[in-house]
């Protein structure tokens, strides 16, 4: 049997949003490859192998995975949330760029999902309402100074920015600095907003404004949205104001 | 009966990327409010009422679903893709704001779903695997100024573009100033590709580089996305290469 491999995404943490197309490919799977977090999310049946790992090297995982479909095997590989945004999708195609010849004409096919950032904001109101970026916080792969420079620019084009990855317990000082970063560049009333843990039993949501941000809140499973001079609050009598972006460019602060 | 109104996206065009929370709330809909174009693609109950509008003013479309929750009505508002991006989330919210108080204390609720981008971005590999932005590219409720700032800063941080609404009928020439801004600004051999109806049945993906691209085959229909410094290809001896962005910061062009 010619092997195959999916990758896929499982949302941000709530079942329901699980494409249908994920969730047919999960069951066609004879082999699941993952990180042990996402794995344990699965109802895995007994004629399925599942190969989790509790170790960060991505690019192990991936070339595991080709491994395995290149001997026929049937794989999916899961991540959360969409497997083409800070997930394992780019370190599958890496390890095909850097692997034998006969991985590229392997049947590969990455499935879309839900990522973090847009169920984040479906949560606030519609915060992403006009122009974005999405920038990982994690300079495992990156230089720092890399970083602080492409946050200084997400600003100065008036970006609403997603924040991923914004702490870990490695790495609990980042987000102190790139809000510095933020706070000399933008004045103090900007909307931002952290969602943890979004369509989980735990989910948390706390909207402020820069000047009054807390970033050590911030978490390994916190996602950071900051708002653009366009990025509204609508408060209402009770729960938590909508937030929102507005789509008409205002001219503010420019 | 007291109203609720849901935001609900159906995914780029593929029926199996509707996440189930959305089918869900849709079956629940008494009233359902979107484009024609979005509404068409439902199959509707004949005890649901339809109100479809073929022009472009979402406002008054977040308008009419407003006053029909405020009415009692299950309403949900469809919309493409993801409703929070570059779509009807960030209307209905802005017609809260400027609205009657009671639309504040209405049940309102976005439901995620699959943005074009993260489609498009599957079917060609893993181009989104590193930081990137989103840029919508009609200047109707910005200035086009505005928009040609946003793109020279996007290079300048080196973030992977994605470009909404490349051109309609009605712009045309956008695309091609762009693509100007882009060429002026990085070096030719950067990789672009055009994703047309993903997840339909005339979908068509087509990948070139800066210098070698025609912007005049983007419609209002197609994705572009425009690499980083790290966006690689990967032959194959059949089929369109795989794309993606290296996870590793390179520094290459800085």
């Amino acid at each position: 049997m010619t092997g195959t491999l999916r990758v896929l995404g499982l949302g941000p943490g709530q079942a329901d949003w699980i494409t249908p197309e994920a969730s047919r490919e999960l069951a066609a799977a004879s082999d699941i490859v993952g990180y042990q977090a996402y794995v344990s999310r699965l109802t895995v049946r007994s004629d399925q192998n599942v190969h989790a790992s509790d170790n960060g090297d991505e690019l192990a995982r991936a070339r595991h995975a080709l491994e395995l479909a290149a001997g026929g095997a049937q794989v999916a590989v899961v991540s959360g949330g969409d497997p083409g945004v800070f997930a394992m999708a780019a370190a599958v195609f890496e390890a095909i760029d850097h692997g034998p010849p006969g991985w590229r004409e392997l049947d590969v096919a990455v499935l879309p999902g839900v990522t973090a950032m847009l169920a984040a904001a479906a949560r606030l109101g519609a915060p992403l309402g006009a122009d974005f970026c999405a920038i990982n916080l994690s300079d495992n792969l990156k230089p720092w100074s890399v970083i602080e420079q492409r946050l200084a620019l997400a600003v100065q084009a008036d970006f609403i920015i997603a924040l991923y990855n914004p702490a870990s317990k490695a790495r609990p000082e980042q987000v102190h600095k790139a809000f510095a970063v933020l706070r000399a560049a933008v004045s103090g009333d900007r909307v931002v907003a952290f969602a943890a843990a979004v369509g989980r039993k735990d989910e948390s949501l706390h909207v402020t404004t820069l000047a009054n941000a807390d970033p050590g809140r911030a978490d390994m499973r916190t996602l950071i949205l900051i708002g653009s001079s366009g990025t509204r609050l609508v408060e209402r009598s009770s729960g938590t104001p909508f937030v929102y972006s507005s789509r008409r460019w205002s001219g503010a602060e420019r």
